[in-house]
């Protein structure tokens, strides 16, 4: 560790939760192991951990050296910042007079047929320009930046033509050059059918597939909406036949509103994640187990669209099956922008412990968006993506739910923001 | 509303909720009327509301007279500060290693046994001084004023003694004198028997009764808490007996964990409020409509302690009997400050209508703590306690759930508090 190499030093951490190693994501082990080191120091030098230890073990002329930033945890609580891998960050409208709806009852098909839904959704993003969708992106990373979240996987998907499809994924990939929040980029042409595809199916998935070969050299992953009223498997089988020759990383909704095989076809594909997971099979666990696919659970979306029914959690992480939260941040069914929230939710909702829910919103969601090896873990050589918290216990994140946000996220290396935030 | 009087104007107001008339609080009628004015204005003098309707009614010596704080709502939605009408505000130590304890099945047993629960809280608390108990709630109401809460019932019943409550009662009653948020006194000396008094659980009935008598010049309410575990019915009424022949007013803690006579005994005695309410059966309802009595519904706790059952709130509602939503801010079962948090939960636990949800945490929420006359609503002559969101549908206060913060609260008539928090 050369002195000349130190540009950022943090003291003063009453508990660093370094995550463990990002191996044990793939492999679905250490899944309630924090990597806890109390009393700790970190280290970072051009972006990265140099270390990240006992505060005893800190090497004095990186204690004392000079042109340091040097940041006092005051006994509070760091881990890395949290990765939130299943977003659709970029839409227009919001639809809060559907939230009053689906409290007094209205179902999903009469809020469609109130106009409301994905559809509603899609006519307002297809009205907004690039520069439009990339300052509501800008303004919306912010917030999640407040939140803690140092990197986000958003989704197209409301543009549902290769026009606005291409839109969606211009303007993610300029948040991700331009951005303090890293930006990774999936293509979710295969979310629902267009409107001015009714009854033609086939010409639509056609038209998918059609975008995959168009965007592939400025996407990270292809996803599907693998839903009875949605695409069926054969559907997302043929994008994805397409995607995996092209060499791209692949993700599904599975098994969202009911179990329909979602989870075996994310297995067959060897995808990176199977996402929702509410009505997965015993079979469709095994599957996830034996591909290394990691699920990704997303607690807020059942509370929002006002279903007990909940992924069985428990079940997935007794199979070795590496669980990750996210938000799913849209305007139907969660607009939440805080892992925060999603953290606490799954600990109430899921039953997930808190260092579960923890190493599902770090480690793990690192592994959801293939960054393992770069993100997620406070390991040395591991991007310097961190949160600083003042509060004495890690468990006080979960435990006050809405209320904690980090003291000073920092994003490889750099303070990239602060929240006045003192808890009394 | 003469001109010289006019001290605070706002204009620009997208949706004001007016929520309708106080008397109807407790009338249990408009449980659903936010009374919505659109392009409205208010108009606030020496700490009231002089005027509050159509921006057009707003006369035009007001509208342009000198010395006046002008606020621009910039179209956002203006309503009634939050009034909190159930938190145990003052007390020592967080429990988050006991919520991770929860998750993992732990009963209150359990965890009671393991030196969790009440008790470790009543340790905690009596260990602070009063200085010590004024600094925490200041920052704490601090805290809760950033959320849009202007008034807040402060309970006592973490100290157990003479000594250790008539301390926190003195701790209350000093921020209700310098505090921005208005503090409204309970005293909770029936909240457990403490160590020191077991196997003598009369003798400790009797020192509750021996503080009400002590500090009934210093507290607005008594409260009890009637359940198996805690204080018998007959208990319960030896307190209130007592409190009401001094004039007090009566608050009870009832059904919560099962049915038990609670909010019978509450009707009998008159009570402004009873609260938890999960297991209220259909007698226990019908009383509390006979007396005039206010529900107070407290979603997050059942949430926290990781039980489904939620208050039978569309029943409740049903029966005319009046909806009032609360934090329950404690460090065991609800370390929420958030009545934004409180008001969602209510909508997607409860079902409640995000109507519903508003006027339960403004204008019913008042007449919980018995300030109907004077808070809660907008009309013309209550206090102008109120809060400015930058959005344009009221319904999105539920729906950004845990986001969403106001952007200015104004407290009789003065800025109290501003969040930067434009969304995008």
């Amino acid at each position: 560790m050369p002195k000349s190499k130190a540009t950022l030093v943090v003291r003063g951490i009453g508990q660093c939760l370094t995550m463990g190693q990002g191996t044990e994501a793939a492999a679905g082990t250490g899944q309630e192991d924090v990597g806890l080191i109390e009393d700790a120091a970190i280290a970072a030098a051009d972006g990265r951990i140099v270390y990240a230890g006992p505060a005893s073990g800190l090497l004095r002329e990186v204690r004392e050296a000079a042109d340091v930033v040097r940041v006092d945890a005051r006994d509070g609580v760091v881990l890395p910042g949290f990765v939130d891998p299943h977003t659709h960050l970029l839409f227009g409208g919001w639809r809060s007079a559907e939230f009053g709806q689906r409290v007094a009852g209205d179902s999903y098909q009469e809020i469609l047929a109130a106009g409301g839904g994905i559809l509603s959704t899609v006519a307002a993003t297809r009205e907004l320009g690039e520069e439009e969708l990339v300052d509501l992106g800008r303004h919306r990373l912010g917030l999640m930046l407040s939140h803690g979240t140092t990197t986000v996987e958003a989704k197209s998907g409301y543009g549902l033509s290769l026009e606005h499809e291409s839109r969606l994924v211009r303007a993610a990939r300029r948040l991700a050059a331009t951005e303090t929040v890293d930006v990774v980029t999936t293509l979710l042409g295969a979310h629902a059918v267009p409107p001015e595809f009714r009854g033609h199916r086939d010409q639509y998935v056609g038209l998918v597939i059609e975008m995959v070969r168009a965007l592939a050299d400025r996407i990270d992953f292809v996803d599907a909406f693998c839903e009875e009223g949605a695409f069926s498997v054969a559907e997302c089988r043929q994008v994805f036949a397409v995607a995996r020759d092209i060499g791209l990383g692949i993700k599904l909704h599975a098994d969202q509103l009911g179990t329909n095989g979602g989870a075996e076809l994310a297995a067959e594909f060897g995808a990176v994640s199977a996402d929702h997971l509410d009505y997965i099979s015993a079979t469709g666990t095994a599957a996830l187990a034996e591909s290394g696919t990691v699920a990704v659970l997303l607690p807020t979306v059942p509370m929002y669209v006002m279903n007990a029914h909940q992924a069985p959690a428990k079940a997935i992480q007794k199979a070795g099956v590496p669980i990750a939260l996210a938000t799913d941040f849209n305007p139907g069914t969660s607009p939440v922008m805080s892992m925060g929230v999603v953290i606490a939710t799954a600990c109430m909702l899921l039953r997930m412990s808190p260092e579960a829910a923890l190493v599902a919103a770090t480690r793990n969601a690192a592994a959801a968006i293939g960054r393992s090896g770069e993100i997620g873990t406070l390991q040395v050589g591991m991007a310097a993506d961190l949160q600083v918290y003042s509060v004495d216990d890690y468990r006080m994140l979960p435990y006050r739910f809405g209320e904690l946000k980090p003291d000073l996220v920092v994003k490889q290396g750099a303070l990239a923001h602060s929240n006045d935030s003192s808890f009394g």
